[in-house]
């Protein structure tokens, strides 16, 4: 099957998810990252590479800070940026998702970030889009959220320089997590040789392990020594129930204390895709702490979306080779 | 009466109807609209004719897409735009409609973009704006959707060259319908010599054969060898009740299928204002078929709201000549 | 203890409060604004102080009018906008509001306009922001709003010219106001020799004569010989209960008519923030009459907004002089 993601050259047109991608395009993506980092830290902040270009973020499942985030980032590309929250519009009048794209094509959209509920979303769009126009997937359902996966990776890239000799920690929610299984794809191509995954056996999906991750249930065994700790959000909505029996349950047995982080390797990094729960998947100590490096995976997020998005529509319009 | 879209040169300065609108300023904007399709065609997006101008879109009765489409025409003419759902605005404490908009061009305004679910809405802001300051309607109520007009009449002119020889049948929900009555106008002033419109009696006006056009209850009949069929919108609203028994009836009887439309001549083309209630007003296999030009509507609808926001701006600060 | 609106060479870095704030910082706001019109007068509308930075409008508490107000001016000087309404953001996924804002400060914010119901909001994030991170506070609580009070300055200047021959009255809920308290402290430091509120005394707020003022409970006698007076807004919600018997009766004895008007000096203006209640605080004859500025108002709370945004920017990059 061919990849929707890469034209026949193998040059990227849209971002649906990390599995799959190539090593040369993940390490494209965060060099080009790095360099709006350099550019930025030079005092220059806006870009012209959406110049003239009509972006649409299409929400369709809320979430105020990842909008913002590929707001911010396209409007540094100088990009014209409408956002639509699609609960609020024609979809409530019964037209149906391909119709609500079809016309934004016809008003002249180059690029659709899309959040869908359902897995798979982003990719019915990129599948039935007008060539030229770049599709890019700002978290579909459980499936894949390659953005927060590719900022991670730059994250790691940044404070470690080498994927080849990292243990990785992944602890929470993995069942539920779209970014879990980002991040996961994403290491595993970039060389990145022990992944783990640490989390209570309700919180796993059926044969995890065939992704080549070692399971853990237990913090003091699955943090030995790991160079890298991503914490994963805990939904609210799964606290109390089947899943899970209570927050002060799930922070004893796996939220991330100074106690539990000692396990790891004394120049362990932590990650969060945040927003936080305090006390439930992680301590303030930790969070606040000199190991945590969650607010400059923030600040590289708005530089991987703008790479992410510069290269699609270079790429969409045939000016990759000279880009 | 004077009519209050033209200034004392018969210049547009505010598009409020298409009632009673020149032949020469129809023209004009469909001229202006066929040279931003045709830059865009070449590759320029961004215009300068409203750089450095604020436009509020004042949107009392709720459109995503129709609002979008002003945003997007007026991000593309380079001006500072302001999306304000009124509901949620001051008009909840208790201010009246002529305080918000004084408060607005005290801001310094320079263009609304009006719509309201109460017909004459735009015509009582155009009447208290000050000087300089243009009000296009994008909807009042059952009363008048101009650029709606604009845009068909733009893409019958794109697909049929001339008016004048021209058979055009709206089907649907006429009474209900600004866009129908705006269309009327429209097409009477560009010469179009046969105007039919077809519906159930309980969804036409008393008194529609004033407008100059002729009445079908049967869609064979009405269909008959027409060139342009302007579907209209059914609300969900209207189906159940007074107006009609049900959607499958209204189907039967006036939705446009594949069957309905050979009676059409041979090269008709399919409008509809969108969005779409397929199985309702129209069988997707007419929606997506060969003969319908619905897509293409959106796209030229973009440069005609341009071309108005350019024409009433320029007008309104006295440099319509030289433009 | 220090100021926190300040930086060490005494400039502006903050706007906060007019309380406590120089006279040089009063009026250097007010000559930039100045300046601002007399370019928008001579046709001169956009301007790059904030080309390439990031604004956030953060509206803990909802006020299209201010938000959009301060979104204009930030667009007049070529900012990129984002505007929160921070109800539907993560907060209520149970981030704290300092998670909040070191997120939006990872992504590059360079200034933060604050709207909260809480008293000194926008001082626990001026405290808490980065170096080189401007706080602009559009309202807190009960506390301040030194934008409103600035441009109401702005307006007295321009009508009166000079402060330390006026005696000005402020109408109404003192008890509720920011506007009236930030009104009090910057007539105070701009030599305003007689301040007078007037109210009943369950909108009067316990000590209020130690800030100067002189309390008045009936319109006739404070209300004789003013040359300035500044009418609040009665909100609604007070109306019934323990504050107030009825809108009827505020009106009677509160209420600005053109025969308590005729107290004050001759050539007194008549000021307002707006929304106006028309009938509750103010009779139309008056908010419509010749010597109502309330819309000059709105005007000139663009510019001082802008000369606000400007001037706090300049002064964190460190470019306080030169600029």
């Amino acid at each position: 099957m061919l990849n929707p993601q890469l034209n026949s050259q193998g040059e990227l047109i849209h971002l649906l998810t990390t599995e799959g991608l190539p090593k040369r395009i993940l390490n494209q993506i965060l060099d080009r990252a790095a360099e709006y980092i350099a550019a930025g830290d030079a005092g220059t902040r806006k870009f012209n590479a959406l110049a003239g270009r009509s972006v649409f973020n299409l929400f369709f499942e809320n979430s105020t800070r990842t909008r913002t985030t590929f707001e911010i980032a396209a409007k540094r590309l100088s990009a014209d940026v409408t956002s639509l929250n699609i609960q609020a519009s024609s979809t409530a009048k019964g037209e149906t998702l391909l119709d609500t794209i079809q016309n934004l094509e016809a008003m002249g959209a180059d690029m659709f970030v899309v959040r869908h509920a359902q897995s798979g979303a982003p990719y019915l769009i990129a599948e039935h889009a007008k060539p030229g126009i770049a599709v890019v997937n700002a978290g579909d359902g459980r499936h894949a959220h390659p953005t927060q996966a590719l900022l991670d990776m730059y994250t790691i890239r940044h404070y470690k320089g080498d994927f080849t000799q990292l243990r990785v920690a992944i602890v929470g929610d993995i069942l539920h997590s779209r970014v879990a299984r980002s991040d996961i794809h994403a290491l595993s191509t970039l060389g990145c040789p022990e992944i783990r995954v640490i989390a209570p056996k309700t919180l796993l999906p059926v044969g995890i392990e065939s992704l080549g991750v070692h399971v853990y249930h237990d913090m003091a065994a699955g943090l030995k020594d790991v160079d890298v700790v991503i914490m994963l959000r805990v939904q609210n909505e799964r606290m109390s129930g089947a899943f899970l029996p209570s927050t002060q349950e799930f922070f004893k047995y796996y939220g991330l204390t100074p106690e539990k982080l000692a396990h790891a390797h004394p120049d362990a990094i932590v990650m969060h895709p945040g927003p936080m729960n305090r006390g439930v998947e992680i301590d303030s100590a930790v969070a606040d702490g000199d190991r945590a490096v969650i607010l400059p995976q923030v600040t590289f997020g708005i530089a991987v979306r703008m790479a992410v998005m510069a290269i699609v529509s270079e790429n969409q319009r045939g000016q990759g080779a000279q880009a």
